[in-house]
This record gives C-alpha cells, structure tokens and sequence, in this order.
C-alpha cells in the first residue's frame, strides 16, 4: 500500500475522477430542467378578459417550454451515455464539459425570447441558435472522450462512435436548416423544433435495434 | 478480472447503473421544492395600509406554497420508495423518470396561478390536473419497473405492487374529483389540496401496519 | 450471500438508506444559500441619482443576505453534524427532516420581507419567526435521532446530545426574545440577528473544548 | 472490527469526511452558473423598434453572462483541484469553504450591476470587487488546506503550494489593478474582466509544463 507506484496511481486516479464533473452536470441539467417554468407567466387579467383568454396567451410560453424540457432531457441523456464510459477526465474533457454546459445554460433565455416574440424569425433564428450549439458542444466532447482509450472503461468500437456522432450531427443538422427556413416562415421551424424530440428518440430505437448484441451504441438513451 | 463475460457484464451495469437518474431526480425536487417560495412576493404597501393587511393578500400564496411543498415532499418521497427497489435502470425507465418529472417543474407555475387566481374554477382546475399528472406519471413508473425484476435488486411481491399503485391511484383519484367539484365551489377543492397530503400519510400508515414483517410494503415513506 | 436472513437485511439497509434525505437536503441548502441573492435587486437609477445613492439603498438587502446565508450555512452545517452519526432513516426521520427544510425554503421570503420593509416590527418578527421555526425543528430533528440507537452508527453519550441541543434551544431562545423585543425597537432585533451566528460559532468552539477526546459534541461544526 | 481504537477512528473519518462539503459546493456552483442567464432578460419591443435593436440593448447583459460563467467555472475548476487533495476537513476548512462560496453567490448580482450599468466606475469596482473576493477566499482556503498533512491524502509539496497560489494571487492582483483603473476607463477593466480566464487557462497550461512528472501541479485544472 506504501509503494511508490502505488501512491502515484491512486494520485492519478483522484486527480482524473470524473465523479464532480458529473455532480456539477446534473445539477445543472436539473436546475435548466426546472428553471424553464420561471418563464412561464401568471397573467394577470385586464378588464373583461376571462381567465381562460388570459391563459390562452400563456400558450406560447407552454410550448417552449415542453419543447426545451425535452431538449434538456434528452441533453442530460447524452451526457449520461457519454460519461457511462468515461472512467477518468483530463483538464481538456472537463473544459469541453464546461464548453457543453454553456448553450445548455442558455436555454431558458432563447425559451424565453421565443415565446415573447413567437412570429419574430430573429426569435426563432436564436433559438435555434442554441439548439446547434448545444449539439455542436456534445459532439465535440463525444468525439475527444471517446477517441482516448485512456479516459474510457474499455476502448468503444467505431461503429458506435459513429453512431453517436451521427445521432448528434443529425440534430445539428435539422436545426441549422430550421434556423435557415425561418426567414421564410414561421411555422416550419417551430415545427422543426417540436417535431426533432421525436426524430432524436426515434433514431436512438433504430441505433439500438441495429446494433450487436454486446456493443456499447446498444445502450444509447 | 480480464475475461470477456466479465467486461460484457460490467458495462451492462455501468450503462444501466441508476446512480445519476437518481441524482438528476434529486436535484429537480430540491431546487422545485425551493423554488416555490419565489411566488410568494413580498408586498408593497399601497397608500394607508399596514403591513399586516398586505401580508394579509400574500396569504393565498403561502397557503399554496405550504400545498405544494408538502405535494413536493410526497412525491420525492415516492420516488425514493420506488428506487430504494431500482438496482438498474433502462432506456424506458429513464424517460418514464423524465415523464415523472415533468409536471413536478410544473407546480410552481400551477401554484403560482392559484395563488393569484384564487377564486376562478380554471385555476384550481389547472392546479388539480397537475397533482393528477404527477399521481398518473408515478403510477406508470411504478408499474413499469415493479413488473421487472431484472431492474430491481429482487423480485417485489404482489401485494406490495397493488398497494403502491393503490395508494398513488387514490391520490390521483380524489384530485380528479377535485377538478370536477371545482365547477360548483372554491372551497371544497381547496380542502381537498390541502387535506390529501394528510390522507396519504395516513393511506401509507395503513398500508404498513398491515404488512407482513419483511414486505416492501412495509418501509412505504 | 443468497440466504434469506442476508437478503432481509440488505433490502432493510436499502429502505433506511439515509443517502438521498442527504442528497436532498444539500440540494436545499445549496439553493436557498445562492436564491438569497435573488432578493438583491440592481436599482435603476433615478432623475440626478449616483449610483452610488442607489446602491445605498440595496444596503438592507445586502444585511439581509448576508444574515440570511450565514443562517443558511450553519442550518446546513448543523444537518452535516447530525447526520453524520446516522446510519439508517425510518419514515420519521425523513419527515422530521422535510419539516427542517420547511422553514429554511421560506429564509428567502423572510429575508425579503426584511429588507423591503426594515422598519417594520412585523417584518422583524417574520423574520425572526423563520429562525425560531428554523431552530425548533432542528431541536426536535436532533432529539428524534440522537435517541434511536439503532438509526446511528454507535450510541451517544448524553453528554453529546445535550450540548447538541442546548446549542439550538438557545439560538431559538434569543431569537424568540428578538421577535419579543421588536414591538420596542427596530436596532435591537437587527443586532440580535447579525450577532446570534457569532455567538453560535462562540457556543461550538466552547462546547468542543470542554468535551472529553472521542466524544461526539468535541467534532461539532 | 468492534475494537474501541478502531471504532474512534471510524467516528473520526465519519465527522471529518469531506464529501458533503462537496456536494454543498458542487451544487452552489451548478446554481450560480445557471443562475447568471436569469440576469438577462428579454426585451419588449418599444414602437418602431426591431427585435434586433432591442436585442442589442441585451449585449451588455450577454457579455456580463459570458465572463460571468467562465468566472464561477474556474472557481469551481480551482474548488475541484484543491479538494482532489483534501481527504478530510476540519472545522475551520468547512468554514473557510463557506467563506469562499460567498462571494461566488453574489456573482450574479454583480454581473447584473456591471449589465445595467455598463458606463459606471462604481459598477465596474464592484463587479471587479466580487472577483477579488472570490480569489481572496480561494487563496486562504488552498493555503490552510494545503498546509495540513493530517487532512489530505498525501502532503502536498512546497512547489505545488506555491504554483497553486500564486495562480490565484495573480488573479487577484490583476483584478484589483482592474479596479483601481476604473476610475480613469471603462473600456480597460472590462478588457481585463474578459481576458483574465485566458490568462488563467495559459498560467495553468505553463505550471503544467515545467512541473516534474509525478507532483501535484502537473494535474492542475
């Protein structure tokens, strides 16, 4: 227990615990989770209007924040596939992790911005803004862990790297079309958004149903 | 240590590890929980008034506060229950959580309407279906991973099962009876928010008193 | 390992595992420690007003906070000493423990109340109400679990237990005598409130160097 | 296993274990920084205004969030790397931890000060203020742990002791200066603000560089 080596290893291993960047994660992607509802409104009511107009205007509100709990969710999933295989950090895996949390931080903002200007494409534009970012964040911190062996439990074969980086590029990818379609309409990249979730957890099933028996893309979120 | 059925059943566990669904749970109800007293705002005192009579209008808030963090505290306390029990998650458990806490991050914006809404039937409607949406997504969690004794640390007897889902289904049963009266009255639907709680603790005393010795049922919270 | 007795013994560790009441109760704390800030508002600067000027009126709420985090710290230092002894949660326990987290969610409000309307006698009373609340339900948490040898990892000496709660029966005491005191004065409360926390780390530091080497009381925080 | 010595020394690692020391600050930071986005509110369009006028009323806000978030990282980066050391606390440890989350929770009213008030010297001070605090802390807390051999895993030699702080006091010099300039600009603070993580991020980088294989140093974040 006092050898040298011995002492140099477990000073490695500590310095390279992933445990706190995992703690600060998900208390993160809780707080975002939660946070969201602050921008939803009470309304208070002007003269003659009815509870249930007032709440009608509350509606946009509502959708954006259905649609950004599911965008952080399914953010939170990532990170939880990633990191199940991720035995160690290193300093740059834990700044990529910052680097990720940040769009990630800024949802509730871009939730808000939509839902107070809903027919406004620069509204839509940033919001869809963050969604890239949050997609481009991920891909970048699964491409660095997963590409060092030395960081992971075991070596993750390329077909599930490229799983998994598809599953992501895909998202970023529709998102960036969103973001362009909407100088032209408003209803199209709302849908985009609402519409993605589904693809996303759509084309994790397919990943999963492909995959072989023991491989590590046959236990994506 | 190096064989490959080992490593196989290593990351199953690690990709299937409950740890961090747990985490993240925890995190959404402390920071709802707490989150809460932000409806209640702190009054600004009108022309002539005391603050006695302007506390006196933050009542409502604080009555719905008190209803909604002890709403709150239940519905840890049942997810405790059920993942005291949870040794393994999968990819619909996980998402059968995120459902779960779904209308949880709704309750301070459906307390913060009733609080400011007091007296209109839409909103205590809109409060009660969000109590209904908690008991009904417990309820399907809780049938999901009780009927999978690969995910639990050992088989749950079925007794155990019906009480847990009968003491979350009257719940959501009495809720839902709430939302229909509150067509007719404003005050019997508030005292059934603010009497449930007490019900409950009542049902889970019941429930444990009447269970044999080294049943599940027995350490219901 | 398969043996019943072995099985009923690990599914009992497992339902009295106080971990996550620990992990909850941090969550807590760490949220109402950094919502205090909240109620720290940026002025807007009126017709020929310094900023300087304004921030001057920000210095209640900044006493407030600062009172309100200290409050906050040692309440949470306090449940770290507690359960540190605690090895197992009955049902109890728990729900000592959500009504110990009750009155620390409302520190915001109170703290808000305080600096908002520092002048009032009703605000000094709610606020030292929140404190009051706050020591009691600590006093009875500690009393509940220090007496049930079997939720603890070794027995405690009587001793231990009575310092541990003299220490809060006379934060609570001093508080009470504020809320007495502010029908008469509003300085008086005020310093009571900034000076108790002292007098608290004062009472600890005392306690631990008259305790004898390996009791309880000699590791309070 | 119920010998009397080793009995007291279990009590001993019990009270003295730092991990909810951790998962208190862990939290904290998870809070703050998402917390910052709350200081950045959406705009209402006044009349003839365009969303993307407004919006940029909002780029002060975005730039305080930005330099803002990187800030609370490092500090939890830095709380990461000493802790990685820290096997056990003390009373005085668990205090000075709180000491440091102080200045780190007023973050978010500083960033808002220096968002709304973008052209005032006092502003620029107190934002600059709340990064010298939060150094200042850092700097006593790293000097008092590193300085105790019975609290961590293994000593920490002299080399490391020193690198650590003089990263931090540069910081902490550097932000000062920042101070004292912003009596005579505007622009120069908020430029030091912005670079000094960069600053930061190439100290460490350097530190890393020349520290010998196996030290302490070597695995700064």
């Amino acid at each position: 227990m006092n050898d040298e080596a011995e002492r140099a290893r477990d000073r490695y291993e500590r310095a390279h615990d992933p445990s706190r960047v995992i703690a600060l994660s998900d208390g993160v992607f809780a707080i975002i989770i939660t946070l969201l509802v602050l921008e939803m409104h009470v309304p208070d009511l002007s003269a003659g209007q009815s509870l249930a107009e007032a709440l009608d205007e509350v509606r946009p509100s509502f959708v954006a924040f259905l649609i950004s709990f599911i965008v952080a969710a399914i953010a939170w999933a990532g990170h939880r596939d990633l990191f199940s295989y991720v035995r160690r950090t290193d300093r740059a895996l834990i700044w990529f992790n910052v680097l990720y949390l940040l769009p990630v931080c800024l949802l509730p903002f871009a939730a808000s911005l939509l839902s107070r200007h809903d027919e406004e494409p620069l509204a839509l534009q940033a919001y869809g803004a963050a969604l890239v970012a949050i997609a481009a964040s991920r891909l970048v911190t699964w491409l660095y862990a997963t590409n060092r062996p030395h960081l992971l439990y075991e070596p993750i074969g390329f077909a599930a790297r490229r799983a998994g980086a598809m599953i992501v590029m895909l998202q970023g990818v529709i998102y960036a079309a969103a973001i362009f379609v909407s100088e032209y309409s408003i209803i199209v990249p709302l849908v985009i958004y609402a519409a993605t979730p589904a693809a996303y957890f759509l084309g994790v099933a397919f990943i999963r149903a492909g995959a072989p028996p023991a491989s590590a893309e046959r236990d994506f979120t």
